[in-house]
């Protein structure tokens, strides 16, 4: 079965969705518009909402287009208590929280949505100066103290056995103090007590999610990632992503299994292909240039693209290697492999950036959409997809109304949901508490 | 008008309610029981939820009642999303948190919730073992730190202009790059660039609340405060108290009328005299005592109390002086004073401490509570009270029933909520952007 994330935030993926007259901007950061889109969500059955997060303002490219106008815990904290089943995913940074706090609204957004919580690990490749006066750690260390930071949480989260509370009214025992535990974590980064303050949540552990596909990324996946997003191109490229990180978690001891791959995509959907491609085409005459390139040269590891020629390649001279970009390796990548490889123009790298930042673009009918959905699927390249609709509230509902019907017909999506929290949508099994086997309580 | 806030979070502020059958303690830390609380507290026309915290567990305690089983934002980002009218304010603390993280979760509760956010600024007395390896720095250096907490989040708070959303269409303009500012903090514990990735919020800012009563803690109310919650036994006290916070905003330049004092009041509510002191006497019976102790102690900064006579006073060299406490010194000054001046003995101070953590106590009929809350507040010794029923649900949906009526037919209390905010239930004004002011914006 595909397995479907709806990515949550904003009023679409295109940078000029705010645009169209119907776009609800004026809602971007108030709940009635994210209730209604959660609940079109949960109609098509989705395993879950997926939210994304920056801790710092873009001034430049926020005067241009509403963006990262809410925080996730907070949103997804509202939206437990306007949904009934779909899963609830927030990118929280390893690199700018504490883990005592962070495992701790994690675990309460478990337990508020009775077992729908996943955390989106995140390291933040901005934001610094919103924390004090150090610089960015690097690319490597800021993997290595997310490494240690998640071990923390999840030791928090497995503090309280399962059966901790008691709830002895008679006798007047509430929880059985033998069945907490304090964790002791003391690492180079990170330094925790515990025990949580929160008993275990629904789930065990809200469900881990990452979305870095750099080298630091895909070891740090293999080794805890339950859930993985990542942007592809190619059926071929993703084939081979979903392949790798499979057998590095395999490597590591890990039941493949256990890891779902989700790749990025832009759908956008018209009763004909015309009709698709107009909605595309109106988009991109709303397209404000001098921001697409200011993007792009963001995405390129920041360097000066703002005067090259539109309809050429990008000289190759001008793009660093990857491993010596400090950002988000592995979508620097992407493009540089597209401008060095593809040979793809200046014009059509910025098209791509503000239509889909380099995801999965996908024009078509719902019959065609939902095609190509099910044919990359059914060649392994993935467990499922992340659909980013393009332009809100319309896309999402295009596509739970006419593609997931599709879908479901060819038997490759549930008719409904089967199980009641995120770990039963996605088949992962509830982890057992670790530090329960280990102290063998 | 009387302000009334109602405590949430627990079953009850009474240490045993958890054991009545009817208490919902297997709800202590999911979503439908707070709904429902929520929703009567709603009923009542309170201003506010109120939700206090702590960042560690107390394991030993632990064992004999459901203590802090949620974490405030989560659990106020979805009252925000059950709720309609009422404000919702929770700590969250200084010592152990980040300003810029902090000033994003309250500011998208506020958005989340049209405006009724508000934010009680704790320290915090403990856990600073799950927050690395530096032992919790000393009262006074923790206010310190607040001060400068407190900066960076209005600066961040007031970083968008209020028109700083253009959302012009037609022209491609969504935000005006110079109606955002960064607020470049630099203190001594905390450093942040800004400008928040939020805009302003309903309220300008959310409500600023503060609970610490000691000297330290009433001059940053004084100088932070709009709404202070305080524990005291009585009239008179509660007076003094009063007028040395207004009196100390004065002096700093405040509007007196802009802080707003609430007073915590546990009540115990009968069809008869003899049935609210039979509530009080079953909830007494099933009170652990060691357990009492062991709070009380806590309370006492620590000393050793268990082996001392229960029906006698506690020997005055045994109770150090408040300056030299370290933890919440109010609350330490409030229960010696008891011992020492009142002449309590121990197993009163106990029975006061499991019944109601120090707050006051009123054992009545509706009418006699009313009446007594009524005749304190006419004294000018409040704004109103901070109402923590003993034993929920039933205390919280015996007020709201049976006592709120009286205080409307005495002309005392609202009948409907008049404004939308939690600004305009408490009177408060929407305070203006600073940054605007100083920036000449």
């Amino acid at each position: 079965m595909i397995h479907l994330a709806c990515f949550f935030g904003g009023v679409g993926q295109h940078q000029a969705a705010w645009r169209r007259t119907t776009s609800r901007a004026e809602e971007a950061s108030a709940l009635p518009l994210h209730a209604d889109l959660a609940a079109c969500a949960e109609r098509g059955l989705f395993d879950a909402l997926f939210v994304a997060d920056g801790l710092y303002l873009d001034r430049l490219r926020m005067a241009r287009e509403p963006m990262g106008l809410f925080e996730p815990i907070t949103m997804l904290s509202a939206m437990a208590a306007r949904t009934n089943q779909i899963g609830l995913v927030g990118s929280v940074s390893t690199t700018f929280s504490e883990p005592y706090n962070v495992a701790r609204q994690l675990a309460a957004l478990d337990q508020l949505s009775a077992g729908r919580a996943g955390w989106n690990i995140v390291t933040s490749s901005g934001g610094a100066e919103n924390f004090g006066d150090a610089p960015l750690p690097s690319h490597r260390e800021r993997y290595r103290r997310a490494a240690e930071f998640v071990a923390a949480v999840v030791g928090l989260w497995d503090s309280w056995d399962d059966d901790a509370i008691v709830l002895d009214r008679a006798g007047g025992l509430y929880a059985d103090p033998d069945r907490i535990h304090p964790i002791d974590f003391a690492g180079e980064y990170v330094s925790v007590a515990g025990p949580l303050n929160l008993p275990r949540s629904p789930q065990g552990r809200p469900v881990l999610a990452q979305a870095g596909s750099s080298d630091d990324g895909r070891r740090f996946a293999a080794a805890h990632a339950e859930l993985v997003f990542t942007a592809q191109q190619t059926a071929e490229g993703s084939l081979a992503f979903t392949r790798d990180v499979k057998a590095r978690a395999s490597a590591v001891g890990r039941d493949p299994q256990q890891i779902k791959v989700l790749a990025g995509v832009c759908p956008f959907i018209g009763s004909t292909e015309a009709e698709a491609h107009a909605a595309l085409a109106e988009l991109g005459r709303l397209t404000d240039l001098e921001m697409g390139l200011a993007q792009l040269g963001q995405q390129l590891g920041g360097i000066e693209i703002a005067s090259l020629e539109l309809d050429a390649p990008i000289p190759g001279e001008l793009l660093p290697e990857v491993s010596a970009v400090q950002g988000r390796q592995s979508r620097y990548a992407l493009f540089r492999q597209l401008a060095t490889e593809e040979r793809w123009t200046l014009r059509q790298l910025v098209d791509m950036e503000v239509a889909s930042t380099g995801h999965w673009l996908i024009v078509g009918t719902p019959e065609q959409v939902a095609g190509q959905l099910a044919e990359r699927y059914l060649t392994g390249a993935c467990d499922g997809y992340v659909v980013m609709p393009p332009y809100l509230p319309e896309s999402l509902a295009l596509f739970v109304e006419h593609v997931v019907p599709l879908l479901q017909t060819r038997g490759l999506y549930r008719q409904e949901y089967a199980g009641a929290t995120l770990r039963d949508h996605l088949g992962l099994t509830r982890p057992a508490s670790a530090l329960k086997e280990t102290t063998g309580g």
